[in-house]
């Protein structure tokens, strides 16, 4: 019998799949008291079950490549973080040696303690991180439980089926997106949460709140879930069905309708052209920008390389790496980052700085590589051999001053030198540009383009500086805003600055791919966007419908904006449509 | 016999004292093994040693007030962030419970595995934060070998005496300090460790790599101890002692001089008037600024009142702190700022949200107060009640945008409602300023004076934002300089602004108090600098030196300068004299 159960939206879209019903930890714990002699054994089944989920997360953390890594480690960075609280683990060790509580036990006992202190606060930012507490106690009292039962991690899910849970950890989500995952449904969870922004970057329809759901679902029924209705509709009806056949067609139309402009030129409705560039750090990033008609790469980034290896990448694996992406866009210019870690990130390669009390404002981007200089001159010799086989441009990221443009120009100059001697191919002079995301590097951008022969504007990281707001605090959503009057006076003074010096000037933070910005960065005169490659289409698009003339004679009004509402109302003033505040 | 020990200056200063020798926790240690029976209670020993150690910072702490309290907290957070070290504790709860280690053992093994890391390294930074560690493994230890001694924690000083130890850490330090210590000789160390910066701001004169101290001097050898010339002089002759004489009385020279500008006007050698305000957050820092002749209070900081107490202090606390801060000024404006606090800072009343990635760049100060509404308004009517005594300025830290300001005047308008319900007197309109230590502030101040009375620009934090550089990240030294052209563009913005709207702007951070920055300032067209009383003299009598009108014409150049040397240079040039880099 046809039933509707009602949720609130998470992420967009509609999808017709069979459901799979995963039951919340059970916390079925053993809680008889523990003999002495047992204390120490039990102490040894906890830390084996730590190391087990620790080590869940690093194999998940393994499997996961491309672009979705990176925003899929940070969670799996919060989550092995709580793994390795000292309050929590020194309250289990003494729950097991002094209260002689089982494990299972323990952990149940410290999860309801904070789940009480939680409970007592009213806020979306602190209840997502009880929802992290939960899955990560979850996951410890499962691979506890698998180690007398020897019963495998149950979290699989088969290509067409709806995901229904409790709650779903963004690894677990990841990993089963990546085996064709069609949705979710969880009973509790919050649009704000972790899991649900990645399944908004991962485009897979999501429903948080769906009070009944675990009750109501069975395993195999058939479901639609319709996100932007609020509903999932158990054993939809015929109606039901012709309503998503409906959906389906206009969404393959509108399908078509992209796709035809994959080798359409980029142009305004005024006929000025703009080039779109793109985010890229996989082979299919690279063959998804060739088929989308980049102009080239904007961002290729090399993280990735540091964190997949035991140790250091060799100037050989570099080398091959980055030549590959040359090759693969046959010609067109490829901007490749020099590497861009902090303490924020996982290390494989163990060149960061641990314990910085704020990694953001630390020693990260050029500052750690010029720390590194052997480092950095074996990542610079791969660069170089690569940029024999096609156009390459080199990005530095977080450049303060022109001091460390000078150190990297130096370090080319010197291993060009040894390229030379060891009678290696060089290419010709290669582009050498700051990314500027330091607010001090956007104010004193002039003495930084006497050593830039390109600039790239990294607004994630800009914005955070400037407002300083981190972009990964939720409780800062209110100004954490990219429509900030001072973010948009900075990007104008950037793009004007570039334009008076000759250089060309793009933008690679998340609002370069996002068509709510799409008019406001053109007004602001920035004519390279670059962008995750899945986004080229849907901003071609746009561009076609927006007036160049009209949008930069708004700018002036913009960038007096006083507050970031002025600023949007403005926008929508002129470009007739309204923008959402969060593009679910 | 007259000997002399060279060492290296951590805090400039010249003093005669009797040696009292500190010789290194000695590491000795019971290696037999634990048996089975032992484990439970060494884990026992261990964790009570733990929670003396703990107990001993939280005491020091409680025994620290004013300005100074600020800063050395910062040390004991890190410290007490040691003791809590996820991975330290289950290190060494592992090395007992299955390596059967006694607790002693185990710290010690604990420390010689950190030490070999930290050898690797070859950075100044970290050197540094081993000196952290050794201290903190050193009071544990310490504390442990008290449970079966009984002993006291030796590490008393009586007046008139110069400690020679190993290191020594910051906490220990400032609680010396105030029982009247003279100076420091340390055997290793170095000028950037916390101990260092700590003694630099206690005029306490250190020497640090001072190789053979311990194994040279002896308990109650009279040392004169000049760092200016890196030089520990022990067993010193009559001709060094009529040195030390002759230096004495250039200082008290000196020194008489400069308290003879007590009273003195602030005027420029051009006869433009300053007005000198002072920071503080204690009685002595308000007597002082009174005897300095201060016109007024430019920070008075609300902090310690939540630091202080368990739980939140009363309306009638707040109200009677604030009320004496007035009648202590005696009619010269106070400027009460709202409460500042942040995940980076200790929090007995609760307020804070922990485990913040950044803290720098979460939910702190207004931020943080607006999320807890019912506690800014006890405040706010402690503020309002207060000021009926005297001329009180509201100071709101951390604003970015409008709205904010907008709130707190609300809050402002309805606690002003209850209280006249209430029948209780209130004060006449009172000014309300924002503190601008965020860039968008500086940047978007325009829209901020619509909403502010007056401005308090916080140097320290807008520095770090705008370099993206933590101020208290040592390995950031050569990017945290206040001459970096990007942060004196943003201070001659807002100065302008400021001035343009007809309403004063203040300055706040440490520059502000240091003399080599003073011309600096004026030149940028500041007339209002606030500073640790301390400095009031210093910067009065550095002001008659120097022309107003020739260096405001130079402010254009100034914030031409490409790079912090470049402005360091054309500083130099036009006040014809030298600034240190590090002001020891």
């Amino acid at each position: 019998m046809r039933q509707i159960l009602s949720g609130t939206m998470a992420s967009r879209g509609m999808t017709l799949g069979r459901a799979r019903l995963v039951q919340p930890s059970r916390y079925l714990v053993d809680t008889r008291p523990l003999t002495e002699e047992e204390v120490a054994s039990e102490l040894e089944h906890l830390h084996a079950a730590l190391d087990t989920a620790r080590q869940e997360l690093r194999e998940l953390r393994g499997k996961l490549h491309g672009a979705l890594a990176r925003e899929v480690n940070e969670f799996i960075d919060a989550h092995a973080l709580l793994l390795d609280d000292a309050e929590l683990l020194r309250g289990l060790d003494e729950m097991i040696t002094i209260g002689r509580y089982r494990a299972g036990a323990a952990l149940k006992k410290q999860r309801d303690r904070l789940a009480g202190v939680f409970a007592a606060m009213d806020d979306p930012y602190l209840r997502s991180r009880m929802e992290d507490v939960d899955q990560v106690i979850g996951r410890v009292i499962s691979a506890l439980q698998r180690q007398t039962s020897a019963e495998e991690r149950k979290l699989a899910a088969r290509v067409g089926e709806i995901l229904v849970a409790d709650t779903l950890a963004p690894a677990d989500m990841a990993h089963l997106a990546g085996n064709g995952l069609l949705g979710v449904i969880t009973s509790s969870g919050s649009p704000y949460s972790h899991s649900a922004i990645l399944a908004r970057s991962l485009s897979l329809p999501m429903l948080v709140g769906t009070r009944d759901a675990l009750s109501t679902i069975h395993d195999d029924d058939l479901i639609l879930l319709d996100t932007e209705r609020g509903e999932a509709v158990v054993h939809p009806t015929a109606q039901d069905l012709a309503h998503y056949r409906s959906w389906q067609r206009e969404a393959a139309a509108e399908g078509r309708r992209l796709a035809s402009l994959a080798n359409a030129p980029t142009r305004t409705r005024d006929g000025i052209d703009v080039r779109l560039l793109a985010n890229a750090e996989s082979a299919s990033d690279v063959a998804l920008a060739r088929s989308r008609g980049a102009d080239g790469i904007g961002l290729y980034r090399t993280e990735f390389l540091f964190l997949r290896h035991k140790g250091l990448p060799s100037e050989d694996e570099q080398f091959i790496a980055y030549r590959d992406v040359v090759l693969g866009m046959g010609g067109a210019p490829v901007t490749i980052r020099t590497l861009d870690l902090g303490a924020d990130k996982a290390d494989a390669a163990g060149l960061v700085i641990r314990g910085e009390e704020n990694p953001a404002l630390g020693v990260r981007g050029v500052r750690l590589s010029l720390r590194h200089p052997a480092v950095f001159t074996t990542q610079i010799r791969a660069i170089l051999r690569a940029a024999c086989y096609g156009p390459v441009r080199v990005l530095v990221p977080m450049v303060t001053q022109p001091d460390e443009l000078i150190a990297v120009r130096t370090l080319f100059k010197l291993a060009r030198q040894e390229l030379k001697r060891e009678n290696i191919d060089l290419p010709e002079k290669l582009a050498l540009g700051a990314m500027i995301e330091v607010p001090a590097a956007a104010i004193n951008v002039r003495a930084l383009l006497e050593y830039s022969d390109f600039l790239a504007i990294g607004t994630n990281d800009l914005a955070q500086y400037v407002l300083a707001a981190d972009r990964g605090n939720d409780a800062l959503e209110n100004i954490y805003n990219p429509l900030q009057p001072a973010l948009l006076r900075l990007l104008s003074h950037v793009i004007s600055a570039g334009r008076r010096a000759g250089k060309p000037v793009s933008l690679c933070g998340e609002i370069g791919g996002d068509v709510s910005f799409t008019a406001l960065l053109l007004a602001l005169g920035l004519n390279e966007f670059s962008m995750h490659p899945s986004k080229i289409l849907h901003v071609r698009d746009r561009l076609a419908t927006l007036d160049h003339a009209l949008l930069r004679s708004q700018a002036p009004k913009l960038i007096r904006a006083r507050t970031h509402e002025e600023a949007e109302a403005l926008l929508t003033s002129i470009t007739g449509c309204q923008h959402a505040d969060i593009d679910l």
